[in-house]
């Protein structure tokens, strides 16, 4: 079930900006043992929610790595997203409408902090793990950066402390697509759609990458398609429109601003001390066919952080391979968090 | 220089229309000799053109593989493109307006044909060598398939027999880009070129890939730029802007319909068929880090043409690294085209 948590005071961006309402829609599972030892909090990635169970099939399980009969499960939706917290479709109270492009710009460091207010309205101290993948990371990395020792174990999947020239020209494609989208700048919820669908279709590529696509998506053995009727060529439309049923092209343009400026060096003498400074027992994931973020990659981010050990899945789903193989991050990943350091 | 070639006839394209004007836009580099056995036919990709010497840096030279001193270098503008060729902003004889969108759907086997039909008119028969890259390894392949005998070696550089699932995604996520700019559809040359600046953006993704993009797009140590303000963007926006001064959007979606219809295996008994025929000497050229031609395909592809040899690239800049690593290329193709068979 989902949960609001509305905080009482106004919550100054790290950008300037402020925003004088502040909601945050959440989920939980399972159940705060006596002393409050079970926590687990999760950090969601792009256009994900609150809603674990849903997004992330077969982690909050019995016997999975996120086992509500074991852990205090707890996912916070992000701010600028399209499920509860604040948001682009949000009322801006200064003016009564809902602001839109006007949205100020926030960062992944901002989205932490709203983490920790959560957490400490929900009377969470110190937690037995903070998991994050892919954007979801970013925020997990920004936290463990500005409260170490709230933390005992760090779980980072497909992730960087850092935007890489790489994801932010993927995130430049995708906002030159909405913005090549004249209806972006309009004022109402679903302006801009085609163009978020575009940008939608170029996020699958670099998600799912070569491996992922010749895999699934080849035509029938013969098949002679039309241009624009390959089965990818459907599978590429289908998913686009897919995500305009459910988000909105200003809470996409925010998230993708905010992933580009992720930086947890920032004001923290560069990304290596900051992930120096990192006390928690870690475990780094990276995925063999990730174009996104590379396994070179992880295992960088791995070697940076104290004592952190690094685990590869071997997929060829890419990107994607965070969300879709459950089996082989429940077998890596149950021992990790259940196991209690000596 | 560039030369026209007009076909007299009508030109019947494979999937059922007829272009009444033909017009074959070529460059030359160098003499044919006196027994018409120097000639090296090159294909050229996507957005380029005939001139070879313009695009390829460093191959039309002396001392490099397509030295105009030793050979008779022919390319042709490929149907559908902005460059000379008949296209969709030629006049339709049937209305006397540009085509547009209403350009009929070319093969790639149509555009081998009309570089067969050039070849014919410039009193060319058998040639030395047949060299291809990316979308020109496309027509090469077509047209050795074609007319296996007309060719004493084919040099194949980051292409493939077939287009697979992941490039026909890569394709209509560009399309989906265009037509989210509501101007697709105008009848004019300028028409969403918002639109496809956004493709041009996705279609670098990749052809550059992660090494290339993190190794020349940075941002200076310690920067923090705003959303957008990335190098990664501007270089995006750049590129895009680029190709709206030089190209048009209907050659574009005409040249990625072509692409998406590659098949050489069509009604030739399937791809392996195909390959299986060519009597060529061929080298078959990767790139280490092309995500879009992957190494291990090209590996593949080598292996499915007879006697064929297969070289690697090493290099971090993806697909485009036929275009950059013009020492390496040179080094390999130079004895591989300048050896005569014993």
């Amino acid at each position: 079930m989902m949960h609001t948590y509305r905080h009482s005071a106004p919550f100054e961006l790290e950008n300037g900006g402020v925003l004088q309402d502040l909601t945050i829609a959440y989920h939980t599972y399972g159940t705060l043992n006596a002393d409050a030892s079970n926590v687990v909090w999760v950090c969601h990635a792009l256009t994900a929610n609150s809603d674990v169970a849903d997004w992330w099939p077969h982690t909050v399980e019995a016997g999975c790595f996120l086992d509500p009969d074991k852990w205090f499960v707890v996912c916070a939706n992000i701010i600028g997203s399209h499920y509860g917290t604040t948001g682009p479709l949000s009322i801006n109270p200064a003016t009564g409408e809902p602001y839109y492009a006007d949205f100020p710009l926030v960062s992944i460091r901002d989205m932490a902090r709203a983490h920790s207010l959560l957490a400490a309205a929900l009377g969470i101290g110190r937690m037995h793990a903070l998991v994050g993948s892919s954007v979801g990371g970013f925020q997990a990395l920004e936290w463990i950066a500005e409260e170490p020792a709230r933390f005992d174990k760090l779980v980072l999947i497909a992730t960087d402390a850092k935007a890489s020239p790489w994801t932010i020209a993927i995130d430049e494609t995708q906002r030159m697509a909405i913005r090549a989208d004249a209806g972006y700048g309009q004022r109402r919820a679903d302006a801009a759609l085609d163009g978020m669908a575009a940008a939608r279709a170029i996020g699958l590529l670099s998600y799912r990458g070569p491996g992922g696509y010749n895999r699934s998506q080849a035509d029938a053995p013969g098949a002679a398609p039309a241009p624009g009727e390959h089965r990818a060529c459907s599978y590429q439309r289908y998913q686009g429109e897919k995500l305009c049923r459910r988000f909105n092209a200003y809470s996409y343009v925010s998230i993708l601003n905010s992933f580009d400026t992720h930086d947890i060096g920032r004001g923290r003498g560069g990304v290596e001390a900051a992930l120096a400074s990192i006390k928690a027992e870690t475990i780094v994931t990276g995925i063999s066919s990730d174009i996104i973020f590379t396994p070179a990659e992880m295992r960088l981010l791995a070697d940076r952080i104290p004592g952190a050990v690094y685990a590869e899945i071997d997929s060829d789903f890419g990107h994607d391979g965070f969300l879709v193989e459950h089996a082989r991050l429940n077998a890596i990943l149950k021992p990790f968090i259940e196991k209690i350091r000596q």
